[in-house]
């Protein structure tokens, strides 16, 4: 749950990688980074929080080059953020290497294992580190072959941006589990995580890196190979249910339009009666659009969001608790109040929020409460880069849609089923221009349990010992 | 252009204060700053920057006390903000006192150079400091009658609630141009700018603090009198229009509704044949969805809202410019693409913001881009507490719709007329109980130049000497 | 206690004030701030903390102006600071004013009293702001006639530097308590609290402004009149004991002389057959100095000072405690082990320090530990700017020396006698120049009780209400 | 340049290592760090600045356990700090490991070259991370025996603690040019680079960890190995002069006591007729009060050092420039005029300051100045951890003490010779007790050019190609 940006051949790579993390920021809110080559030289900054908060200009002047690859971090509870920042950024035999990962290595604690056998040290407890590693052993003259071997020995999900002095490397793993787009700004090539970073660099899209494949940008230009044989193509499909910007194409497809057709769909999968559809926002709106279309009930903004709740609220501690989602969440009286309501949302967790919103929209008045989830139940972890929490923590992996329905005291629950997300997908294509990704199948693991690639038994997280 | 709060009789004031002035953090971004009064002695904070950035859980906890109120200020360029940060705390011959103050008053350059002529000596360039400085010279000895004889002296709009050892007091101006609402939460009364306030802190509104009313909280409980001979109502329409936010009830209206209303009457004022009708968010929205039902074209959330454009972001300076509308909106390729897209936005007010957006729009592929604005031309300055730019720089002032549709590039333009709009805050009633606010007219004078109260020339910015 | 400095026609005035700030940091380390003005407009800034952190160079930059005054604030526990850090600036009547303020007025509270009766609101709780207010009051049209006419309300101590757009003026009280020095550097005027803020920014000293001495300065150039009927003076003899740096000339007499001829006198009044003589640095080096050539016994710097003891240091709260002393001195075992040491200091105030220290130096190896104080034993609080406990907390109040000295488990004790004292003042002159003060005699009030100006019971502090 | 601190079995480890780097921050002020061991995890705190600015209460509280090392990094300029600082903390095959390094080895780069031969990846431009990754790299099963076989391949100047779960272990190369002392602090051992930081935490002085040594401290008690052959002991002679602290024993000498012989046997070697004796505080003092008391010219304290310049102050760019010694050091009239002055001070290195300071004595009225070093010419950098200039900007290394004489203005100049300088520090013991280091001789590189070990060509700064 990261996003990362590449930029080869721009007079101001720095703010372009800066600007590109903006657009990035749903992706990744705990640490930000940037380095940057000038050909020669290394420039490196990396600070915790937002984007906007981690790079004053002076920061900015003082990463100079045409070179740069950024990442931005999502937040996982109790691990030191600025160790484990990224770009993760060394010095090895063959001069400077960075590298910016999104994903996440099934393997890494055993590879890890192994490297400190062979008299490895560690600094972070971050895959990246462990890749920086294996193409450091790398005897091969050429970075893309120490790249192409080090990537041979992981497995599981990984868009990567690598920098050398000269040289800007991006790499998918042959599932394509996550994003990672090819674009243009002038003479510049650019990477992204998705597309909303090239309209704000105001850069063309060209292509999905596809899975699979190594590209490579350099003074010769850009080229391209596939080192791997061909596996079944694995896109998350979580990235279109949520965690990708509506605005986005990911994957050859508007995210915002298959967020529409999902709702559609749940409309004809679990019609209601009722007076208004109110989505929760953000993450809602475009399936409760669709759903109010299809079912022609009258869409309303019945939940408005705050724009200022941050990192740094501080929950009065005593008396008044429990604030997490007033803060965040308001209901309109006047759009609710005597109203049958169905509440539009992507996904329950948890159900402690869904419970909360559903007391809200009831204390405003609301006669009828029906929620209306625009995926299928999470029952299950992901292991490929979504900070999903453990199995037992998903309160659909050990209870029932009705028992879910007592506990968040709504009226109906409707869940979208797994070939009803799989048809909305598919038919909120065909993609609109010629560039889309060739045969996309989807990672559906979290709502299915069936893992395209097996984990292996320990975790970095598990083997740390050092370092708090 | 800034948010109130006031609190009485609870063991938690600050706390209560500081998630009230939370959801009142639209009204002002600037500062905030809290007084607490323990029965005894003051405790004072006030910061830059966002409600949830200027405390820290300690300052908080230096403020104890069971009365409190508290303020947050809208960003005025080039004015030193700690200095003119509220509440304007002070000690006087009769204790201490604070105030924290909404609107703006019309003779406050008069009445301050009075005050210095009898020998006052001024450490801001606040409203609040003028009303302060009345009330010392006051010999009355009890406070109610001090406010009375300061505020007789005074003209134009002031929502204010004062603070002094043991007692809370709250007033509002003859005609009530900025809204005060009264609540209560469990025994403590509570007073706020807006019901958004009450609704977090879950306190029960009881009815608006009536114009020209003065109310006091002390040991005694709660006591209201109108020292003033009555004048005709004028509340802030813009208040409706865009300043308020749409969760609210003010002026025994939801704003959420009158929207709505303004959408409605706006698409029989200027309909247009189009494919789509997209609001710029959040302001627009709710006027899109009643534009959207009253024509029948679909109603979709064509501009997305980035969450993370704050007050610290920095644009990179060199190749890169004019960020500013494109870091904060997106245009969702797949909703406009092709399409004949109507814009809904609340005003226009110098026009280059909504000629990036019409050019964003088109530039996602737009085939014709209608803007629609839900409230009518804003062509004169606000004298009561809106921070409007001065007449030159309004376009609406020198330019027709015609010459304002070719600035802003769009295919056609249409204005809610005066009339409309008025019409839609009246049908957007009745008022939902009978705690409304009785007899509401407003003021218009931003769409029409009709000031209810001539402002006296010589601003106290314009007196300002010292102190930068 | 506090440090003032006024600059008038320096182009960079700000810079020059910032420096001389610098050079009086010894006098106050809680708060800075300058006021600068550009003939028209103040430019403020004041910080908490030391004149090196308070003041970036943007902020040196956002104060042009070539008129500028300054001061630097002790700290006083429990208080506020940034609310009462001076100068103090307002706009009144006459324009724009600001003040810096050395010394303490013993009827400030009465005043204050008076002026809230009469109308005054009041911010901070500094003597600095009662004398704005009585300037405020006055209707003369000239400053200098207003500052006379405020002055003459008021008894204390007091040396002060006023600030109005175009002149700056100083002033000091009738007795002299505390030190103010005039100064040239080039084309423009000076002043300040002693004499090595000259030294730093390279300025001539010219003389002291005398007691009972107004000087103006403006576009006219320099005057100076005597207002008040003259007094006998009293310059407080502890800013030679102890306050003042002893690289600086106050009272027309070098301190470090002053305090060497100190040391001299005391060896001769309470000789002791001892090894070694051991400053307390580095306000006894000088004494220690005088101590050691008149007794015979050799100087030896035996306790080491810690360049790094700041504000910031935390002190770990379990187990070890106690670490003031440690942390800031440390005993050479060489120097004192197996030897007689005489430790000389310039007070004894609570006579924990002192105990620490004997401590100290016996834990380091000393055979015996011998007290010499360069005063007498500080019985009485000052009441005219010097920051000393209440009688209660000062040992000498209640104890006599051998009390003491059992106290502090030193073999012996001994204190320098009132008489002594004043003739050592009185032979380290004649002053070298005929610039020194005439007829300068000495406030001996915290030694001996007599005080030249009766204090008016109730302090501003407990007058204090608001505002924590 | 840096100082070392090493806690075994105390509650408060991380508060005792704290004390320790307080003590020791005359010996590196750019950066400071701690890293504890809770017997199973490792905390790591690492900041910029001072000691006490770079550990907040809360940060402390972090860093639980009875085992810590900690380190204080002196500034060089132009390489990222935070980077750099250290403790240096990895994870490798045995589990977690951290090293504070005090010194500078010879071979570094090579080893590193080497090392990334094999593929090792490095992160900061340290000799620690070399040390690290051979470490790392030993397969036998004991970390003593990883120590060894690592400190084996590495040549110059090292005293380390290395930190493991459970263990603490201290080295000193077999020349022993840094200092490395042994203590008991109750049931704890401690360790540091010089007897001061055993004053601050009152722990007691047991002896110097042994050139050559190995010590070892886990459950099972101290044991103590010298695994390597004896070379002639070459402890840094500049310890004395110039870098430790007066209070400090190191090698078995007081610090105090040999500058105060290097001052007498200067008078000897170059004895002036003069008035005063006045040393530059304050590493000149000791030295001053030797030579005072063998010439039998009264020593004086005639320059006033300021206790306020720390690294934020900022110079006011324009008129007023070259203030750096002024800021800091200041001439007492009183003491210097019309006199002949001998200044004191320990060492030239550009000539730029002792310029300055001839200067400010001569202006404050001296009649002849004259400047005797308590040391001999420096002529040569050091290799070995002193972070002297290169042979270029050392001005003895090009001019004799006339010509530099001549460019410092003084009336005459005398340096110490090279024996002369033995000699003192010889006659400064017998060390005070049977601890004391046996055998010490000295390493005199800097003065001669006879370095005991050679320099390796290529710096590890001049591999550096990475991170900026």
């Amino acid at each position: 749950m990261c996003g990362i940006v590449g930029v080869y051949g721009h007079s101001e790579a720095a703010n372009i990688t800066y600007l590109g993390l903006h657009a990035l920021q749903h992706r990744g809110q705990e640490a930000a980074g940037i380095v940057t080559s000038d050909g020669d030289k290394f420039h490196l900054s990396k600070r915790e929080g937002l984007v906007g908060d981690a790079f004053s200009r002076g920061e900015l002047e003082g990463l100079p080059g045409h070179l740069a690859i950024g990442h931005v971090r999502y937040s996982t509870a109790g691990d030191s953020s600025l160790r484990n920042a990224q770009p993760f950024a060394v010095e090895y035999a063959h001069g400077s290497l960075a590298v910016a990962h999104n994903g996440n290595l099934v393997n890494a604690a055993e590879l890890r294992r192994r490297l400190e056998m062979d008299g490895s040290i560690f600094q972070s407890s971050t895959d990246s580190e462990v890749i920086v590693h294996l193409l450091a052993r790398g005897r091969e003259p050429d970075i893309e072959t120490r790249i192409v071997n080090a990537l041979r020995q992981v497995e599981g999900a990984y868009s990567l941006v690598f920098l050398a002095e000269s040289k800007l490397i991006a790499a998918r793993d042959p599932r394509g589990f996550r994003p990672l787009l090819l674009g243009r700004l002038k003479d510049a090539f650019v990477f992204a995580s998705e597309s909303v970073a090239f309209d704000l660099i105001e850069a063309e899209f060209i292509r999905e890196v596809e899975p699979g494949e190594v590209v490579v940008v350099d003074a010769k230009g850009l080229r391209s190979f596939k080192p791997w044989t061909e596996e079944s193509k694995r896109f998350c499909v979580f990235e279109h249910v949520y965690f990708a910007r509506p605005d986005s194409f990911i994957d050859g497809r508007s995210v915002y339009r298959v967020r529409m057709q999902l709702g559609a769909t749940l409309a004809k999968e679990h019609p209601v009666e009722a007076d208004v559809v109110v989505p929760v926002p953000d993450s809602g709106t475009a399936a409760a659009i669709g759903f109010a279309r299809a079912s022609g009930i009258p869409y309303d903004q019945g939940l408005i969001r705050s724009h200022y709740v941050g990192r740094t609220f501080i929950e009065p501690q005593q008396s008044i608790r429990h604030f997490g989602v007033k803060l965040k969440l308001n209901a309109v009286r006047d759009v609710v109040s005597g109203k049958r309501v169905v509440i539009i949302d992507d996904s329950i967790v948890r159900g402690t929020t869904s419970r909360k919103i559903v007391k809200m929209i009831r204390n405003a008045g609301a006669k009828e409460v029906h929620v209306r989830i625009s995926s299928p139940p999470t029952t299950h972890p992901c292991f490929y880069g979504i900070d999903t929490p453990t199995r037992s923590e998903l309160i659909a992996s050990s209870h029932t849609p009705d028992e879910i329905a007592r506990y968040i005291t709504c009226d109906s629950l409707g869940y979208l089923s797994r070939d009803g997300m799989m048809d909305a997908v598919a038919s909120a294509g065909p993609p609109q221009s010629g560039k889309a990704l060739p045969g996309a199948s989807y990672c559906d693991a979290c709502f299915t349990g069936h893992y395209p690639i097996e984990f292996k038994p320990g975790t970095i997280s598990s083997l740390k010992r050092v370092v708090n």
